[in-house]
């Protein structure tokens, strides 16, 4: 894992676990918690319809990636940054990360009910490009 | 009113006309269609809790004003933007319009099932100034 890599991981495990309520998670590594969120097979999606509505907690699961690119972006360059993110219940939608006036992130989603990554190690390196590009499309960008 | 008022006043009239599949504002004039959909006097604003949810057809409505300004935006400079926005059954939430990787308009809500003009003068003046706004802060940030 690369630095930025790191970070993402970092962040996003910190806040699955701020959100877990019930203990869930407690006494899983932040390697498990990640593949039971976010890393489905190709088996596995297999057995997920094309079409189907997305329910609310996975929503919350694909915002929380967004979210954790925000929070990486701010630790890193100590500029707030915030999500928006809107989804029809048939999972069309989009996700932009948005540091002062600049979109640094910005994802289209047409079935977001399959978004997941196929390996744990794609999860890390897709996070970490994300939070890399981010930061080259604000240094490009900024005045 | 000046240019960029009646630019947004005629993207937003021909929104909504474009919507109307029944026919419900054929008859009406743009003062009487905007009035009816986006004035309430201060009198008719103590009608409306303070508290309340807010329905799909309320957020629609405020959608089409970002909507506008993001046409208005792109007839005026030639830059395709788009409009993302994300609102909470409770009325909390933001829209935003993004010229490529410039976020040009930027509005929280609080209770946007009360959002609305005190009279039609302020709605076309208020647009105005958003276009106004929209294009100051692209031509601020654009490289």
């Amino acid at each position: 894992m690369n630095e930025l890599e790191k970070l993402f991981i970092e962040t996003l495990t910190s806040q699955i676990r701020a959100l877990d309520q019930f203990g869930t998670w407690a006494k899983k590594s932040n390697e498990e918690v990640l593949a039971e969120k976010y890393v489905r097979t190709k088996e596995q999606l297999k057995d997920i319809p094309i079409i189907a509505d997305i329910d609310e907690m996975q929503i919350q699961d694909i915002r929380l990636i967004f979210q954790s690119i925000a929070l990486a972006f701010e630790l890193k360059k100590g500029m707030m940054c915030s999500v928006v993110m809107e989804m029809s219940h048939e999972g069309f939608g989009r996700a932009v990360v948005l540091a002062d006036k600049i979109v640094v992130t910005n994802k289209f989603f047409k079935d977001a009910h399959r978004y997941s990554f196929r390996t744990y190690d794609a999860l890390v390196a897709d996070g970490g490009k994300l939070l890399e590009d981010a930061i080259e499309v604000y240094e490009t960008h900024k005045k």
